[in-house]
């Protein structure tokens, strides 16, 4: 497949965050694309014989990738949403088995079929938004069976959606019920058999914990990265969301893509993270639902040059929120981070956060994941919420209008 | 044109948010709708032989209706959002012609064809989130021409989309540079001119005032409110958002319909909307752009049994939201406004809050203004953000899919 797309309005991410080239506007610029790779730019592109498509002068930045969600489960957490605003204590809501274990209950229980049909829906909604890369964790299964088949639905939503995926086995996300007091054996298991098997199956790009007082320490942590790195999978980690536990710096030194979160972050521990290249991912839904008031150390991370990328963290107990889009609203409006900080946070930082090393810059060699807006300026995407600009997405060089439908 | 709608599962908002009724779902209920309006509910509808459209057993819910916002208005914003984030102080940007009245002079310049254009996406994007009537301020004018230019606009909205328009005169929004220092002749003005030509010409129902420390003071608001009631227009007011200057209870005396914002609205007046009867809207969507902390008085409105509204406050400076389920969410997670309570204020509410007797509710008598939805309970519509929920809407009593789409 060869195309030139024409017409372009070009913010191409192409140099790091503290130069001002990837950031500006290059207009009228043509991108060449053969087999879902970017091949030439600019004049070299208008100077080939293929088939052509105008994109009318359109705003046309990298495809924006989410790199943290939970998209694959099933259960309703709407109810105790509305038990707690009813004043339903936390107790009583854990003791009907409210909580994670509500989902990890439903998730258990669904088929792959069901868990599909429950996850299409949410992926398009960030689809429409301009997606075009999803990561997508495990973590609701906390059995080897369970845990695989997350990871099963998650790799074959490609095959129903014009999106790529990526797949992180979080079966250090919740204890399971199985292991109550044993949280030791649990990862165990976790190191010895479920981590191998889904790098057998091919099933995992890479491996997540939540490293948390409320679910595993950081000794445990370690475990699990040195099994990851152990198969060749990719580390990631929930660290320093709720306290300051020391995760973050293990993840670093056992050689992490990212560490999530991190509103406890220490200074010194940025330090840390500038030295290892971490990404720092900040995840401001979480943040707004919980009501979080501790703010991630911005200042330092920026003062160090940490790249910070940005997701939904989509999931059904403290980020229900589909968009990109309103995450970027949200990291202006609650972090303070500017629209370029936001821009690089959903394409080129989030493809470092991912590992992909040719996704989110427009660049010869880069694969052909663009989105087209109706805006003038890449800021106004971070600024107005809802009002639906995405005209389009070139997805693997392929055109699909707002709706997802191949043109 | 008769209709009846079948297999609907019915939250009818029919009776008032201290009871469980008009809350609670009613399974495989029909609905006869005659020329807009609901004629029959229930068995008495499914004995009319009219055409039928089953709803196959979807949550159905009054039309929501956005009881206020700024709608029309030309010019961006978004490059004074980004100079904000990088750090230019207010002072600069102000000097440079931001702020409000870079919206004013952007807005003087566009013609009634441009601001129609520009407005009609942003309609689009509430209409898509379940919208059926939709609220709109002048007050980017500022000059006789002007102001009745924005309400021409928005009057003619319903001509082109499938949805109901309400326009309120909102000349007292800011000092004019015209009138700079003297602030009394311009609210002269607005009284002895603006007003009576707005209502000779028909082209607002209600009148509106920014009564604040920054725009109209207390005493100012007055003389615009009596001259509504003279010329028969409702009132509505901006007051108590940055201080407590008063404003509400000069409102609800005068007669208001609503009081918007009111953060800072004090308890012993929250006694006088009881009093009067007035609505208290609240604007989530503000208190989070804004960063303010001030809650509203939400235990005090519901002990006096206030009703409250929730609307967008969609504007280009302070609240640049196109969606009410995202208001909704905010109002839970920002105010703990219970899914009820906010479902109550984007429908029978909010309906109250423009004066629309036959609006907002369910029931035989009123407008056949319908939202259909793919979840299983009202909560889901404050909980989960963006994932599009909606599959259609019924205005007037005809069927349009959620794209819009008549069908
Ligand atoms: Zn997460
Ligand atoms: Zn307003």
């Amino acid at each position: 497949m060869r195309k030139v797309y024409t017409h372009a309005k070009l913010v191409t991410m192409a140099t790091d965050v503290y130069a001002s080239d990837g950031y500006s506007c290059q207009d009228n610029q043509s991108i060449a694309v053969e087999d879902g790779k970017i091949v030439a730019l600019g004049h070299d592109a208008e100077a080939l014989d293929w088939p052509s498509q105008s994109l009318n002068g359109k705003l046309v930045t990298p495809g924006f990738i989410d790199s943290h969600t939970h998209l694959v489960f099933a259960g309703n957490r709407a109810g105790e949403f509305e038990q707690r605003l009813n004043g339903v204590p936390y107790q009583t809501i854990a003791a009907q088995g409210g909580g994670i274990l509500s989902t990890v209950k439903a998730t258990r229980a669904a088929s792959e079929a069901t868990l599909l049909e429950l996850a299409v829906p949410r992926a398009n909604a960030l689809i429409r938004d301009g997606v075009t890369t999803i990561e997508i964790k495990s973590g609701y299964g906390l059995t080897l069976e369970d845990e695989l088949k997350m990871l099963r639905v998650a790799k074959s939503i490609d095959q129903h959606l014009p999106v790529n995926v990526s797949t992180t086995l979080l079966a250090a996300h919740a204890l399971p019920p199985e292991y109550r007091n044993d949280a030791d054996s649990y990862i165990d298991f976790v190191c010895h058999t479920m981590i191998p098997a889904a790098a057998e199956q091919q099933l995992a790009d890479a491996v997540d914990v939540f490293c948390e007082n409320i679910a595993f320490s950081v000794e445990q942590a370690e475990r699990v990265f040195a099994a990851a790195n152990a198969h060749g999978l990719k580390i990631k980690a929930h660290t320093e969301q709720l306290s300051d536990l020391g995760g973050s710096v293990a993840a670093a030194k056992a050689g992490a893509l990212s560490v999530d979160h991190i509103e406890y972050l220490s200074e010194a521990d940025v330090q840390v993270l500038a030295e290892y290249d971490t990404v720092a991912t900040l995840l401001p839904g979480a943040f707004y639902f919980l009501r979080e008031t501790q703010q991630p150390p911005i200042a330092a991370l920026r003062e160090s040059r940490v790249p910070m990328a940005l997701a939904t963290d989509f999931n059904p107990g403290t980020s229900p929120f589909a968009s990109l889009t309103l995450m970027m609203n949200m990291a202006s409006t609650l972090f303070g981070l500017t629209p370029k900080e936001n821009l690089y946070g959903v394409t080129r930082h989030a493809a470092q956060a991912l590992g992909l090393s040719h996704k989110g810059q427009i660049a010869v060699g880069f694969d052909a994941d663009l989105a087209v807006w109706d805006c003038e300026t890449p800021a106004e995407l971070s600024y107005m919420v809802a009002t639906a600009p995405l005209l389009g997405r070139i997805v693997n060089g392929d055109w699909y209008d707002e709706q997802g439908v191949r043109g």
